[in-house]
């Protein structure tokens, strides 16, 4: 008899698969399941940025650190991704990443530069000085329908439950705090590992909208994930949710900043980012 | 009459001389005067990273964000910076640069990796939505003396008045929070801009050896500033003391995080910034 065939892989798996061409040279291409207003969802592109690494012959270690800047919007089109290890230490390794396409005129372009750190972790003294806020059970808390006038492809593929800080009912301009919670994890569910954990680090609507209820055009520009955790702690919490915090402190001309924290059901801070975004007016 | 010689340049000036090789390659060394116990301060580092941007004929506006990665601790020894605009748009700009040095064995080994994006803003709606805490002024907080048992030359270069979350005192393993708030300037004073603002954004003590009162070994891994000031603003607020504020939020199995955040006297949020950090034990 013949082994029954796989069962079709998680959207997630499909769009991190990335095709080897050499050691750290992948061919890729983006997925339509993660489809954002223009280009992909970007913590896909983020969580490609560090596939690039974890699948590399060289790895040492887990990541510790990514920062990823989204120089230009992905052309539905295929991609060259390149992640070099520029230096291995005993115990760290740092990385550069780059993915390019081709331009309107043939020549490759440069659309994602990105940095990591990977290191061989050891057991020390651990602590938390960011606990988990208090929130409902997911169960208890709505799922975010998908909203009547931008839906999007990648939004079908989070289920998402606003604790606080919604996406504001009324585009009146009425200004508040830039903070939002909320519950969050792949659909269909999906055990957690560093690249989904990176793809969630981006799953904040932009804060800039919370803050000013004004409907205000806006881009992640750069973004860094710090990781508190190990891989066996991120399967060992399996497909359950997660809790995010998101915030900004400055909107100054053009750009404004937010910080999140990413927290198990169980309340481990499994990731802080942060990252910087363009909005206009 | 002949013309008097110049002063002699600020310190900080002078360890921010690079010497163009070639448009956007520089020769450059660590100075003394910014010694570190092992290798140079890193706020020193990341600030000629960025140097060698804004030096750059290419430049397009000004910094929006910068992440310095610390591969590898400098050698007192020259070495080679290189920043290249990976991308060049309408109105934003995003940079690679590396430095290196000479390794051992003579060959050339990369030492920092960084990554940052320029740009030029436009006047638009702007509030910030972290205030600059409470405070005494600067001339009624005392002076931190250098410390005893690591003095280091830097440590001179800077005038820091810590208002909570001094340096423990006594080494005796309480735990406590991770929170600084200082005072800090240049010493001599100098007019502030991207370059030095970027220095002070690496001016906390490690947050471990506030949270665990331990002299614990640490040292910054990966380094991120965000700026929301234009450099007039900069300019304008002179020489004045900035209040800085830094926490941790996850120490986890030997890196533990910072977010700091960098006011101007009249309470602008200049800069947030934020870094993981090694540490043994």
């Amino acid at each position: 008899m013949t082994q029954p065939t796989s069962a079709p892989a998680h959207p997630f798996d499909q769009a991190l698969a990335l095709t080897p061409r050499a050691p750290g040279v992948y061919d890729g291409h983006p997925h339509p399941a993660y489809a954002n207003m223009v280009g992909p969802y970007g913590g896909i592109t983020a969580a490609q940025m560090l596939q690039s690494v974890l699948l590399h012959p060289g790895l040492l270690g887990e990541p510790v650190a990514l920062t990823v800047n989204f120089a230009a919007g992905l052309r539905d089109a295929p991609f060259v991704l390149e992640a070099r290890p520029a230096r291995t230490n005993r115990s760290t390794q740092h990385w550069t990443m780059a993915l390019r396409q081709s331009g309107p005129d043939g020549g490759e372009e440069t659309m994602i530069t990105a940095t990591a750190v990977t290191a061989a972790r050891r057991v020390t003294w651990s602590a938390t000085d960011t606990p988990m806020p208090a929130a409902p059970l997911p169960a208890h808390v709505a799922r975010q329908p998908l909203p009547e006038l931008l839906p999007t492809a990648f939004m079908n593929r989070y289920d998402m439950r606003p604790v606080t800080g919604h996406i504001p009912r009324a585009w009146d301009g009425a200004e508040s705090d830039s903070t939002t919670q909320l519950w969050m994890r792949d659909d269909p569910p999906r055990p957690l590992d560093f690249a989904s954990l990176t793809a969630l680090a981006d799953l904040f609507f932009p804060r800039v909208w919370r803050r000013r209820a004004m409907p205000t055009p806006a881009g992640t520009v750069s973004m860094t994930v710090y990781y508190h955790a190990r891989g066996g702690d991120l399967a060992a919490r399996g497909s359950g949710y997660l809790l995010g915090q998101a915030r900004a402190q400055s909107f100054f001309n053009g750009f404004f900043d937010q910080s999140a924290e990413l927290w198990s059901q169980a309340g481990q801070l499994l990731a802080t980012t942060h990252q910087i975004v363009y909005y206009k007016e």
